[in-house]
């Protein structure tokens, strides 16, 4: 049996994952060029990465983060994406509240036809109020999102499997190009979905894309165990890292799964140099180009409240706690803030570094040393990089890191398989009916 | 001043127009193969044509014609595509009945971003009522649908202006990304919509993505009048063609736009030979593969009702008539069938060949004479090409007809221009706010 295998998703946020990375010299700055997104695809197949995976925003904040503003939309990026790649699995987000599921399944169908078995859908619910209002409705509260998301995620998979792998007969002699006894009506009559199908398309090569998911909540964690393949998560530290994925991993029995039926990817931002010193310089450097007015929109966004009527040197508010939105982003920052006692200014340096997410910096060494600690240690099958900026900031991962992981036989030198199963080590399910 | 020129629509409707056009030896037999749409995009270009356009349905009928069963979904196919072509534009349709403003304005930005500029959206109501059971919806009656469509229309207009051109400031030594003074908050609140904006996508290549549409009732003629760059009429010969041209025409100086703003393209199936007496084998042979089963339920499918309780071979009803659904279609063909005395399996092998659409058989330069004819006698701007099937149906096209429309100096050499716009000749606009 083949060792264990490192996975590695990249996290793509336009312009990195840093508030502030497109200032960096020589960094990417337009998440709105096609051939700044294919350059980012060939490092990632340069690299082996099991996949691309798009983050997504359903409304503009001009003042906050520029990515979530001026972006390209994931589907049709990765569609064209798909073209200029051969390997790597792509991952697409699209919301269960502001979505439907017919076109959701069609559409992560047609990606995994177009790309010959390398779709992926990232499901999730939408944390951000005010999307509300560009979609002429209120926005549901996190539990009635997650109730709705439960049946939305359960359509679009059974809308998967609405046709046999054979249906497509396309007989020139007899004329039968589909066979009618092979696809499948769903008439799904839900509480808050009525579908009644089949697809207008035939099954696609993955049989069914892969699911992602990051919901940090419990009912997020639950949705994921009963749903997702592939599982971000959002960490700090090691031993929360550990605790998570323990309490994840003992989730799935109650959905008949079992742990390596789902990959775990904590979230993490590498800042990799020669040396430590020389990795610390660049976190130095980029934190530099934080503005004040972002680092507060952004952190005002993950606790979805104004955060500009605090004293930026001033102790964490007592009162401050996770909202709604972004639960898990704002919970794991709260703790390590008040583990650490920071100061309401280190919370903001925190939050533009990566949102929240690890932000891991060092030599190649040091990288590659803690990803492996986390990954043999019941802390991670695997991680999503978030490189603070492109292409250099993911040139050093990839140039860097992976060649140490992959010389200690932790990752794979080359692809294995064609479709993003394969890399996941995932077999290609039947149909359920 | 440059002479007037045709134009030149490619409509792609899976494995051709024809019902049974993949029987056709040679021809292409999927639509989910996005090899096979890559060539027929190579072919488009060689061609010079304007415009790929996909149609599209949201619902799936095994029964029915193959094409809108088993298809790949128009924007990430178009998007795709996008990638191996240069020139050409790249027109998806998108339903204002199933879909919603923001994720459609957003949706065809990006596909103008990432095509520099060749994004064209087909605006549809979506005709067959059978599409609301996927969607847990009543299906809205025709003017319903029209009314929703105007107001969803405009919305998608005005998020396509929300941000100036020079928004993206994206200044290093600042740190100032956007300006957001330069991106514009819509605030619609309308009957059927309410839409905060602004668009989390910037203004995009053209400005305006084009906006195509094609339907031919009198709230469809209106709507087209207010907002389409591109019409696709159906017809079927050419005093019909003439009239309804004129008329739409007309209906423009209404809405503050003259005649040269709006190119109207009827749709035409060739079927081309060397000479008159090969194309019309061609066709003979094409008819020979058309299924009972399939022409009954593409006429169901165009009149709204269960076709198959009629005698084949008895004159057409009295009692039929254009429904709801598809109304240009039934509108034309009816009349035609009555004009010309046919039975009801003649009007049956007409929808068969082409759902409905004028077929235009005969020799490279009788095509040509006839396309002319209607192009310099105000019956047509240029051409919806709608091949029988692929790639051999278009090639004949491609390499007999259109040689001899470039040597009239009917239609252009090369392309002039890099945009759809250009294309078409249509200035970029500035936002409206």
């Amino acid at each position: 049996m083949t060792k264990r295998q490192i996975h590695l998703g990249l996290f793509i946020l336009g312009t990195g994952s840093h508030i502030a990375g497109w200032r960096y010299p020589g960094a990417f700055d337009s998440f709105q060029d096609l051939s700044q997104i294919q350059e980012i695809g060939r490092i990632a197949e340069r690299g082996k990465f099991d996949l691309i995976f798009m983050g997504d925003n359903l409304y503009a904040d001009p003042a906050a983060h520029p990515s979530y503003t001026a972006r390209l939309e994931p589907l049709t990026m990765l569609s064209a994406l798909s073209v200029t790649t051969k390997h790597i699995g792509l991952g697409a987000t699209a919301s269960t509240t502001y979505g439907d599921p017919f076109s959701t399944a069609r559409a992560f169908a047609s990606l995994d036809h177009i790309s010959n078995g390398r779709a992926a859908w990232n499901a999730v619910t939408t944390s951000n109020a005010v999307t509300g209002a560009n979609f002429g409705r209120a926005h549901p509260d996190h539990a009635l999102r997650y109730e709705i998301a439960e049946e939305f995620v359960g359509v679009v998979k059974q809308l998967w499997d609405c046709w046999d792998d054979d249906a497509i007969v396309a007989d020139r002699a007899s004329g039968l190009y589909i066979d009618p006894a092979k696809v499948h009506a769903l008439n799904h009559d839900g509480k808050w979905f009525q579908v009644k199908g089949p697809l207008n398309i035939g099954r696609s090569p993955q049989g069914q894309p892969i699911v992602l998911q990051a919901g940090g909540s419990a009912p997020g964690q639950r949705l994921a165990a009963r749903t997702a393949d592939v599982v971000f998560s959002v960490v700090q530290d090691f031993d929360e890292a550990q605790k998570q994925y323990a309490s994840f991993k003992a989730l799935l029995p109650e959905f008949g799964r079992q742990a390596e039926h789902v990959t775990v990817l904590p979230g993490v931002m590498p800042v990799v140099g020669r040396t430590d010193r020389e990795a610390f310089d660049k976190l130095k450097t980029l934190q530099s180009f934080v503005s004040s007015t972002n680092a507060v929109a952004m952190l005002s966004d993950r606790f979805g409240k104004d955060m500009s009527v605090y004293d930026l040197d001033g102790p964490i508010p007592d009162d401050l706690k996770p909202s709604d939105a972004y639960h898990a982003f704002a919970s794991v920052m709260l703790a390590k803030a008040r583990r650490e006692n920071m100061t309401l200014r280190d919370l903001y340096n925190l939050t533009a570094a990566a949102r929240g997410h690890w932000v891991l910096c060092g030599s190649a060494e040091t990288v590659a040393d803690t990803l492996q600690h986390w990954f043999e240690n019941g802390a991670a099958d695997g991680f999503n990089i978030m490189p603070p900026y492109f292409p250099g900031g993911f040139d050093d991962f990839v140039d860097l890191v992976v060649p140490i992981l992959q010389e200690r036989g932790l990752f794979r030198a080359d692809y294995e398989g064609t479709t993003l199963r394969d890399h996941l080590g995932l077999a290609r399910p039947e149909p359920k009916r």
